[in-house]
């Protein structure tokens, strides 16, 4: 680990990159520098473990994006997926592929990187760089949960209640302004900075786990869509949804007027909101409870019903799912 | 995790993956399909955690390597370093990058990662598929050690003998072999499985951990100079290499005369040995007896003294570090 370099610079950057993320502490007793990581878990707690990659040109593209801002979206996505699973990080790896170990890039998003580390209380403890055509970066990253007690996504039953963290959409819009070179306009960049640098809310799934409420829980990657049919999948049914309820940012209406954009497609379609979904039944607390033991905004948006598939609704009728509006990476 | 896909095939593909590869059962709860994989560590234990990535054209060539091995091999790498941290391996997780999820050589890679990964014990649990302009694979392991016993490069001292399992350059020159064209000559083929499908003494590291001699330990990856080299700066000592005792494998000689090959450059340079190098007192047993315990050849071939840097001998002579003779990876 850590040490197949990009290139001669080998030993010299990670040194470099040991000093500046430092020793990672306790339950790590080896951080980066020998051939693995060591941790020592935590009694009556089990590890959640997950990956996440991002391809030049294909999950970003530099001319909207900037290597800090890289940095810490690439910790962003495996965030994401322990919060989704209840649990608390403990530390990431990253195997970094880069075109040339003098990349002028290189220092900005280690930067952005350790940065978002130590806010999350996710420090890096090693990986290894790697020189290739293009950028990619993959990130794993270690969580912990109480034992057995892991939200998964098969867990919701029939009359369970949907909710949502945060707002949907706003990632999609935040890149459709990029594309459009309009990131300069009134009110475009907490949309902007939302697909630069997602802020998972990376605690609510702990707070979430807390309650005892969740039967089910995914994070919204790769778009509500996509996320919730995977749930509805793991879990055996069926849902509706009620698109007039999905939680639209303050200021995302005016701006897709204004570009031709359809607000409700990029809330249901467009990915990378990084924000958690989440089922509980019927008789659970109201949203409004919910938002306050997770510290976040929480909307209601559908119900789990007997079935498969997923129904959309809009003012009480059923309506196909909205498409276009925002632009995805598209296959060659 | 294990969403974002290299086409439109995503669900399809991580189902089929998810029926191969099977359920990873204890002490894993949750494997493939969800946000995450959950593992219940076990009591009294460490976890080591390593990140390892192959990068086509940088770390292999489609022209020398065919996919199973390629599958088995980004495994050898991770278990090399856990080994090498006395670690017994428990699961991996793969970030798999390729051009399209309908590349002919996926079913192969797959086919030699699941059947390496059931050979030593370290199920994937996870991962993801992205779509990259060309095959990049960052595979993840986790093992686990006794609590506070993990090897570390550091804690060698002054009159520790230095000892390696196994022989060095055997990869090196099947690579060389296929890269002149010759593999099919008398006696190469072992050499040529070695750099396609090299399989590193997965247990040696956990075995040698059990005698409790060593005292510092590494994985030969990059090549015994430079791993040994790591070693020694992590320790704070030099060391002494009598060249003319590294371990070359039966039939190494023979085709290094024929095709103009040093075999000691390729024992000293070559790398992706995957063997294990670790360092004993002066007073711990005799190579014979590791080589035992070990179920593996062990060979002892330099002592640990005070000071900085590697002084090689051959024929009790000091000698500059041999070079050329075989071919690595150039840089653009």
């Amino acid at each position: 680990m850590a040490r197949r370099a990009a290139g001669g610079g080998e030993f010299a950057l990670i040194e470099a990159l040991r000093r500046r993320a430092g020793e990672p502490g306790p339950p790590w007793s080896v951080g980066i520098g020998d051939d693995a990581a060591v941790l020592r878990p935590r009694t009556g707690h089990d590890l959640v473990w997950t990956a996440d990659a991002l391809v030049e040109d294909v999950h970003f593209r530099w001319a909207t994006s900037d290597a800090a801002s890289l940095g810490a979206k690439c910790l962003a996505a495996s965030l994401s997926d322990l919060a989704a699973m209840g649990a608390s990080p403990l530390g990431c790896l990253l195997s970094l592929a880069v075109p040339s170990d003098r990349d002028p890039r290189l220092p900005g998003f280690w930067r952005g990187l350790l940065a978002a580390a130590r806010r999350s209380g996710c420090p890096l403890v090693g990986g290894d760089t790697v020189r290739a055509p293009s950028w990619l970066l993959s990130l794993s990253a270690l969580g912990q949960v109480p034992r057995g007690r892991a939200l998964r996504r098969a867990g919701a039953k029939p009359g369970d209640r949907i909710l949502v963290t945060g707002w949907l959409g706003a990632s999609a819009l935040g890149l459709a302004l990029l594309e459009r070179g309009v990131e300069g306009e009134p009110g475009a960049s907490s949309f902007v900075r939302r697909h630069q640098r997602p802020e998972p809310p990376w605690q609510a799934g702990a707070r979430l786990l807390r309650t005892g409420h969740a039967t089910a829980a995914i994070d919204v990657s790769d778009g509500l869509g996509q996320d919730l049919g995977h749930l509805l999948r793991e879990s055996g049914v069926a849902a509706d949804l009620e698109l007039e309820r999905l939680p639209l940012a303050r200021g995302a209406l005016g701006l897709c007027e204004r570009h031709g954009l359809d607000p409700l497609a990029l809330a249901y379609g467009g990915g990378e909101d990084y924000e958690l979904l989440f089922c509980v039944r019927k008789t659970a607390p109201e949203a409004a409870l919910f938002s306050k033991r997770l510290r976040c905004p929480v909307a209601e948006i559908g119900r789990i019903r007997r079935g498969r598939g997923l129904q959309l609704t809009r003012g009480g009728r059923a309506v196909a799912a909205p498409s276009g509006g925002f632009e995805h990476f598209k296959r060659p």
